[in-house]
């Protein structure tokens, strides 16, 4: 089924070890649609300016990905710089422009309002609660957010974490959203805001599943009880980590969308193209690597991610 | 088949976010035995000064330790005091006293003379190699080591690394040992100086196996090629990290040892028991929780690894 996901479609220009690159096509909503893509039908909600035209649109055309949504404005799109060169797991920005983000107000082309799966990307929570409240047909939402909406928008995001089937976060997150540093208690912490279930990013050690009571209810599955941990790939270079998290939020919910039946299997092997999708991202500069991908080289990385972790 | 371990009986004072413990029974073959004991037989060698009296004693034999190897003197036995309060993954060492450990000359009972398993836990390489030099029975020959080692006395450590099928360490020793940052590149490095294997221990995000084309080669199983990963526990409270590593690497050897046949199907569940008793250890001050542990809390405790990590 189809997912529709609002988000930034950005320019980023990004320094790590591996070398620089200047103005790669990105955003959070770009590396999403680009990953969901391999596994079901996307629409993007999102704003762009003058300088993307249609070679950026031609990416997301090659993988059938639903444009109608991205609205057009005078001006210059989100543009975002920053380095990776002390640390892989951190980045540190350099320039963060809004551009035509900073007046965003999500359009809902018609054609999207079936939408059943919805993401929302990390955004003002304001945006992400709206757009939640017109797409009413969506059955598994599921989210992201950042330090910054968590340190200084903190009514507004929970008010959308009341609304949400599964958060997408990372241990620094998490920790911060519940002042909590045990994984466990912090996870148990953000389950009581709302989630009905909670995803820990760990960066290069994968990501950590946590379930409540409530999780799967919406969709009639049956809940699963004890934490799933997906791992992540031991790689030889991580050229650009930007976008693994939305890449990975991407596999994950793509596959789900995809699946007749959100059982906990389904969540678990959902958690594995998650990781698999991430695996993929770093491995070019901007989402070059997720543009060239093919389903067979995906089904391929998870039968090595299976071998990494299973006993038999 | 009987291990052999040569290493430290200390005793630790720590400080940790759960409270403060006086004189805990420690030091890595301590947890080391403890933790293999569960699997195999166990044979100490160490040194202990005239504190270390019946009670100690007991704590060994209550698990059918074999402490013939654990030789008595003057003075006082290896002291540690340490702190976890800023953060669960690093110890803050606020006192070491070597006393009776300073000029510990490992002399090994005739008794030992036949053990085909020998684990070399973290002291001085120059002795780790005499009692390797003094077992040439040990078919398989496992180790640890630590920055103070790997900074200040490499010629001797890579002496002993040449001889390794097991090395265990954590990241920041395998990048210490390596100068790379790179967990697979590190591997490499690091095989590269002679280890057969390599187990990178994570903390909180468990271990990561790496395979040399000369792996088991010396018990003739067939090398495993890709990496293998072992989660660890999320647990609601860690509340002393002292000795996790040891306890790790006393279920995988002690697992392993107590293996027909060292298949790299034996090696992936070894890996799983090195995880199972690290999150044992952690649940409680020094080596408590270690003193009371049964094998049928162990074995289910292997089934929550299970569910956390496989799909199926």
């Amino acid at each position: 089924m189809a997912i529709t996901v609002v988000g930034s479609v950005a320019f980023d220009s990004i320094e790590t070890p591996s070398g620089r690159k200047e103005r790669c096509l990105g955003g959070a909503a770009t590396y999403f649609s680009l990953a969901a893509s391999f596994f079901t039908d996307v629409r993007v909600i999102a704003v762009v300016g003058e300088d993307f035209g249609p070679d950026e649109e031609a990416v997301f055309k090659a993988r059938k990905i639903d444009t109608r949504g991205i609205e057009h404005t005078a001006g210059k799109s989100f543009f975002w710089e920053g380095s990776y060169l002390d640390n892989l797991n951190e980045a540190k920005t350099h320039i963060t422009d809004l551009n035509v983000f900073a007046t965003f107000e999500p359009k809902i082309p018609d054609a999207y309002r079936d939408s059943e799966f919805l993401f929302l990307a990390n955004i003002d929570p304001v945006l992400q609660r709206r757009v939640r409240e017109v797409l009413p047909l969506a059955k598994l939402v599921a989210g992201d957010t950042m330090n910054y909406w968590i340190k200084d928008h903190r009514p507004a995001l929970l008010e959308v974490l009341k609304g949400l089937d599964v958060l997408l976060i990372n241990d620094t997150e998490a920790r911060m959203l519940t002042s909590n540093n045990n994984l466990v208690q912090a996870a148990r912490g953000v389950l009581a805001l709302g989630p009905r279930t909670l995803v820990v990013k760990h960066g290069e050690y994968g990501a950590t599943a946590f379930f409540s009571n409530r999780s799967f209810s919406v969709t009639g599955g049956s809940p699963q009880s004890h934490p799933f941990r997906a791992p992540a790939l031991p790689l030889e270079e991580v050229v650009d980590p930007t976008g693994a998290g939305d890449s990975f939020a991407g596999g994950f919910f793509g596959y789900l969308a995809a699946q007749r039946e959100l059982t906990p299997a389904a969540f678990r092997r959902a958690m594995f193209y998650g990781s698999v999708m991430g695996s993929f991202a770093v491995e070019r500069f901007g989402t070059e690597r997720l543009q060239e991908l093919t389903r067979h080289e995906i089904d391929a990385r998870f039968i090595v991610f299976r071998e990494l972790t299973h006993l038999d």
